[in-house]
């Protein structure tokens, strides 16, 4: 189930196959996976959706590209995205992740979850010490 | 402002004391942050919460320390928590964060939180293939 | 699978069949999605609930009816509730939401949780002007 | 307090002067507000944060612009993010928001998280009638 | 700093005193905290509220009031609400709670936090032994 | 659906099977759900959760074991895991919570979500006679 439908044939639409065709080449892989599927239902959305993706995750960067997608499967984690957590923890595996850094990831994300209902729930202040500006 | 009383000599009490000795040994620094001023209002509290830090942060594991760091900050930010993020921010720039890195944290994570929206908007099914028992 | 058992002949109760009857009148429609079937099992909670959301939601106010949909829908994402997403998505679309429209909001929305995980992740003060006070 | 330094004279950077003034054209304001002070921490993450708040909420579409800065404002009450809710609040007061429709808003917003906690709490299944497959 | 104006007479207008004179009663003191202050802008949106949280919080039901205080603080924690924090963490100090129920209560809601992140990163399937219904 | 594959026969583990022996001990049944199941993917996550869960839930402490399930349900529906939701309400039924305990659970967890949105909206200023340190 849900909320749109995406489209019967959606490769039928110019826009909509560009974006195919450049994940299929950036991934090297045949295999679309539903988000871009439903998301053709706007081509607008699908094309921009794509861009900011493959510019922040399949291009180099500052970070590891299995690093960004335990970040990834962090955020989702925690916003309860169950369709984004089994997406980016496939990747993660995709791209190398073991079983042990995959129980790593899980005993870091629940540690902070715990830390921060406790920080949140005490109202600790804030220690100027953390402050970047130096101007607390 | 804060909803319980951080005791006024905390070190008075031999757990605490021993959990701040701790603490400053694992992280070879006088500093002892406000999250453990305030959770010395419990000292059981406080151990155990000090035993999983130290366990989960402070021990060599599968990840990289300041990869845990970062990983750290994403469910800090995902819920909001304003001292967490301040913290964990400083440890990871003490390990080595660089400004370049930080950016690409930051890009990945409200990007993560974008599509998390597209996803649960759109209520998409979860393809089989990302299925980690292969029998869906 | 749900956590309590709703009621195999909600009707039976004279409470529970008033507010069935005044959804009916409401929405002149003779459909009863689950939302109520399930409340139904306190009928309490059933009749306050549902006071609740015809005033706020079936009630002509400052906001057009479309608009408080889209608002519903906003909020349901933010919290993950599928089950809200997919009742108001197809409330909206029956007060007339265009597909453009939909786009239109997921492009709003997802955005949204994309800066406001940059401003919290970097914590940024509140500007002086935005205070409503005008005594910060 | 914040978790990075914003630079101390962000338009010597002539990336960081060009978004700065492309705000200025497109608000006909000369007020910066601190998101884009602190972005300017990273010419890049500013370009492009900038350039999709400009294209999704001051550029015309298929939603009134008013309506844009409520679901802002929707989203960013239901992820806690205090700089958001302020700058959006702002904005849609600055584009006509009445006292009416504010109270209205709140009204909505509030309704549905408690709609949701109920939804998720009592774990309604989806009505078949909902899925605009019409496959279910 | 605030996102509305408190009316600076409020009782000046009879319904806000009705609703101010009622919590005084109920509560059996003369202060006000802020929340009334400030939802006394628009006083349909005060009516409403006070009457809801009278109704649930400040009337005899099926649960203990100190029991209903800190699952409003365990809510309140979870969705980052610095004012409902502080002012329920109050109100259960008021009805009793001790520093040793306190620091059960950060137990509980902490683990909670923890094992949701744990069991959501999984997305471990739901046992047929906990539906409700015994229909699954 | 999940993202790890539990093991085929977990008590061939001897430290899984210590952890089973010892969930069926305290819980005085056979019964293993598959949280459990899942998180002895690896040895280490499944023996400290466990050992966390049983010291906080399973022994007794300042609050009533009752109470401390409505709360743990009180934080999973914050957070949508439905897993926890489905597992926790079936702990407070055993534990003897009734139909209309469930229902004022129900009742303030959804006020708490609402009045969460609204100070959160308004951004309400703590009052300084909630701070706990006298000192505000």
């Amino acid at each position: 189930m849900s909320t749109v439908v995406p489209p019967p044939d959606p490769e039928a639409d110019p826009r909509v196959k560009a974006v195919f065709d450049d994940i299929r080449a950036t991934r090297k892989s045949d295999f679309i996976n539903n988000m871009w599927l439903w998301l053709a239902f706007d081509a607008d959305l699908l094309e921009r959706t794509w861009a900011e993706v493959k510019a922040v995750m399949a291009t180099p960067s500052a970070l590891d590209p299995l690093v960004k997608e335990m970040l990834y499967i962090a955020v989702s984690v925690s916003n309860g995205c169950g369709y984004c957590i089994h997406s980016h923890t496939a990747s993660a595996k995709a791209k190398g992740m073991t079983e042990a850094q995959h129980a790593d990831l899980l005993r870091v994300i629940s540690l902070a979850a715990k830390t921060n209902q406790l920080a949140t729930a005490l109202q600790v202040p804030v220690d100027p010490a953390f402050d970047a500006t130096g101007e607390n």
